[in-house]
């Protein structure tokens, strides 16, 4: 059973109890284009605590620089060196865990977080927001040369997609002996200001159909997201908090990581998710209505 | 165990014990745009004994109409009325089993040959060709009419798949009441002259993935395609054989339907497929190299 936190000792109690608070971004801290009430109130008051912020995000479509102008944007504080995307962990994994070799590349299906992240790792890629690749004119094989040295094939959220970038990709996959199969993450919907779309997951579906085999994830809830993280931060899992809005990403990912979590409901999760006959069996350690509800401890005497 | 046919007396019994004769056509008829050795003259010999030949394909990018001009193309004798599509039977499944309302309409993700039966069955639709839904441009939900008269979404084999079109797919099923998800077919590959791309069943995945949910599927191994074929031919399924090269679709489809199924090996199915520690447990009644292999009845004496 998950605690319900609701007086100012409650809150109080979880702020000495953990010292890292790792937050998910859209449904926690913002939700489209709007603070979530209270949040940038909540975080600076993390800050001023002495509590070690971070934010651990799957949305590939963005790199960390370019994400941390969103968080600018809402005018909530973020540096470049607290965020992690899974665009970020993905480039991580390819040079170091997965070590693939100077000479080879990677066909990207995604956007440019994850070409500029690839960019950054050292990593060389192809396909991407590259214009040949972004076409909607007939993909022939008879015109198509194989590019041997393409070793991993990496799929991200590409709102571009379409069935050059597919059966490119389904050549590596399938004549590159080796050639890996990796997504940046599996988030089924991407959630938007005016509603849910299809997520990152829905776009290595169709390669994950064709092949009949599952690609590595690398975002949450897999734990290459948090070995990404520990490469670069020193934090103790046992005070360390994920703060998330999704059951099967965030909250996974805190307890395959040996965190605990706080699950909020100005998200994807809804009081009936957790609740009922129906109730997911990932269980949060705490839930909260809203991060904003973190302020209750700076009213308390 | 399958029975392997070989001499002449193999393939007269064959012809002895099966009127109609049911064909699947790519990989078996024909490959890419050359037709298989000894094609043109089986089918041949079927017609001048008398058998009722009819051809069932899974492909929904062209209709039966412009499917025959195929086989005119390579000199192969076929009538209209013959042929059985995985386009056909979506359009008589939507008009005449799920009775969609004349008010309703369909959203297309396919090619003009799932547009063009829908049309001539009376069924309205969206989206398809319609150059608004081929594009690359971005897609937002701000600009996005929900048209509240869309009760299915089709799904089959579609080239210009972007994400506008699987973000209005996700709309429809997600947001109006009772809208089904169909799909032509799920093959996992296409086959054309120079190798296999991504085939039907991907271009349904995302939404499979995102929904988290499975499409009617109305093409083989489903018994929707002869039920199609059953309301408009007259046949005796224990005098009916079907003829493929694909276990999962084809011989399935055979062996759902209660018909003998003969497999060929100048398609996807290899030697290896069958045979070894690996075999599928779909066993087909018979097996032989090729369709022109029946020819050896007119040698016999």
């Amino acid at each position: 059973m998950s605690v319900r936190l609701s007086s100012p000792e409650d809150y109080e109690d979880l702020l000495e109890k953990y010292d890292t608070w790792m937050f998910d971004c859209d449904g926690v801290i913002w939700s489209g284009d709007h603070s979530i009430d209270g949040a940038i109130e909540a975080l600076d008051m993390l800050r001023s605590r002495k509590k070690k912020v971070l934010f651990v995000t799957n949305n590939a479509t963005k790199s960390r620089k370019k994400y941390k102008s969103k968080f600018d944007g809402l005018g909530i504080e973020a540096h470049v060196d607290e965020i992690y995307g899974s665009a970020y962990a993905s480039a991580v994994y390819i040079s170091s865990v997965m070590k693939l070799p100077k000479d080879q590349k990677v066909y990207v299906i995604g956007m440019s977080g994850i070409e500029d992240e690839l960019h950054d790792e050292g990593v060389s890629f192809v396909g991407g927001t590259d214009p040949a690749d972004c076409t909607l004119e007939p993909f022939s094989l008879a015109n198509f040369t194989l590019d041997t040295k393409v070793g991993a094939v990496l799929c991200g959220l590409d709102m571009k997609i379409n069935y050059t970038k597919l059966s490119k990709a389904f050549q590596y996959l399938t004549r590159n002996p080796g050639c890996q199969f990796l997504a940046t993450n599996e988030d089924s919907t991407y959630p938007t200001s005016d509603g849910l779309l299809p997520g990152a997951g829905s776009i290595s579906a169709p390669l994950r159909y064709a092949l009949d085999k599952d690609p590595i994830s690398i975002g949450k809830p897999a734990s290459t997201m948090l070995d990404c993280i520990k490469a670069k931060v020193n934090f103790d899992p046992k005070r360390t908090i994920m703060v998330g809005d999704r059951l099967n990403t965030d909250i996974l990912f805190g307890q395959n990581g040996g965190l605990a979590t706080l699950l909020v409901l100005t998200g994807i999760t809804t009081e009936q998710d957790i609740t009922g006959q129906k109730a997911s069996p990932i269980i949060p350690d705490y839930v909260t209505a809203s991060i904003g509800d973190l302020l209750a401890v700076a009213n308390s005497p």
